[in-house]
């Protein structure tokens, strides 16, 4: 028997009906889904391993994931018999052979996060549980301005989840923007990586400083306390698109599509 | 007892869950979800009149209605009170008085549409039921050159469905306007009026011809020959948002939000 074929591969779904990526007993999951079509392709038992894991009603446009399959199947053959398999809101992009010292979690070296927000009066309908609605107008050159303050090395323990289980609570960000168009307020952020709930931590502060209730300065004073109880809300997981993950050059993996944009 | 207040309306809704728009005794339909709620917040029976039907499955972000209420309500009580008994994929954006004389149907001027396509070989995952997924490459610069051989007015019976109760089927075509960004082709359509599944027949000769099938010429074949047979196939409604109604100005209507856009 020849040794296991490790897969990469690009994911795509829809957060919006799962409990999250994990692999529940009792509940709905992204990790379920993709394992129960993922085994039915390669006739064999598939875990699969995420790049990061997402909440309960978090989407994703480029998590990236790998497994390993002893059965022999081309890549076509997984991604399209994979899709067949898989509920309307969940597709593999693509998937591809790549060395058995690829690790979906431990080789990335940067994760990108899009966070999308409908701000207008009323709530969305057309895009209900795609995207976060906030009816008080937010400023997004102070947001802009206000995100500055928490670039580069940092320990983020004021933006982590209370039951978050990383031993290490410092990251790197690496870029954040925040834009505006017509009723659309966005945030593209980028970081080696992210605890848990950091990015809706974040944009939980920056909301506030948007509304204008906080001044800018103040996501400074929040991420230097160390202390999750003097930041902002948790914002809704449902306006949270995980849109990419980078390599080493060596695995030669596909590009990402881009992220989901609405405006 | 005074007479009537008449109330225009503009709503938004995922079509995904309807039989379309219009009510029906064994289906759920948007004019069933809008006169069950609009019932309720004015406290008496009120019927609905919208400026055009769309079919299952279709959008809007910017449908017309109107209807008379003989409770007094403000516009907000109607719009958020409404807004309140709606399910999650439908919403009043606005709600306004108007003189007795208008009419969300025949007082229209003008109605524009947008039809959104993902255009890759993956089917959506995150939007799925809200755009239309064609795999073959669509050349949109063919589409756009065959497309402008339907500008103006003809008669568009080759366009129509053969059900459509029309009794003229001649519509003028004010502007038409194809375009890609990214993975994403979209047309942008408006007119005096549509007949029943004229922008899902134009789309699908647009699409054949985008895919190299045919020539840019072939649309004006098909309009002269005015026979249903020789067009395309019907595309599917998934893709269709209805973006928008014009009124005469002395109706003094508020905006209408631009349409969804994806790209």
């Amino acid at each position: 028997m020849s040794s296991p074929t490790r897969f990469a591969a690009c994911i795509e779904y829809n957060g919006r009906n799962y409990n999250g990526w994990q692999k529940q007993s009792h509940a709905p999951s992204i990790q379920n889904e993709l394992e129960s079509a993922v085994s039915q392709v390669a006739n064999e038992s598939v875990k699969i391993t995420a790049s990061g894991r997402t909440d309960t009603g978090v989407h994703a446009t480029g998590q990236v994931i790998h497994f390993d399959v002893n059965t022999r199947r081309t890549r076509q053959e997984l991604a399209r018999g994979a899709n067949r398999y898989l509920p309307d809101d969940i597709c593999i992009l693509w998937a591809i052979p790549v060395d058995a010292e690829f690790h979906a979690r431990f080789s990335a070296l940067e994760r990108r996060y899009r966070y999308v927000i409908l701000n207008r009066s009323i709530r969305p309908a057309c895009l209900h549980g795609s995207v976060t609605w906030h009816r008080p107008i937010l400023d997004e050159v102070r947001m802009q301005s206000s995100a500055m303050n928490l670039l580069g090395e940092h320990d983020f323990s004021a933006f982590r989840a209370s039951g978050c289980q990383s031993k290490i609570p410092v990251r790197t960000i690496l870029d954040i923007q925040v834009g505006r168009q017509d009723e659309w307020v966005w945030m593209d952020i980028s970081a080696n990586g992210f605890l848990q709930h950091m990015v809706r931590n974040i944009m939980g502060v920056l909301m506030r400083v948007g509304e204008g209730v906080e001044p800018p300065e103040w996501s400074r004073h929040v991420l230097e306390t160390r202390d999750r109880k003097q930041g902002g809300i948790t914002s809704p997981a449902e306006g949270l698109y995980f849109a990419s993950v980078s390599y080493d050059a060596k695995f030669k993996l596909p590009a990402t599509p881009p992220a989901c944009r609405f405006w």
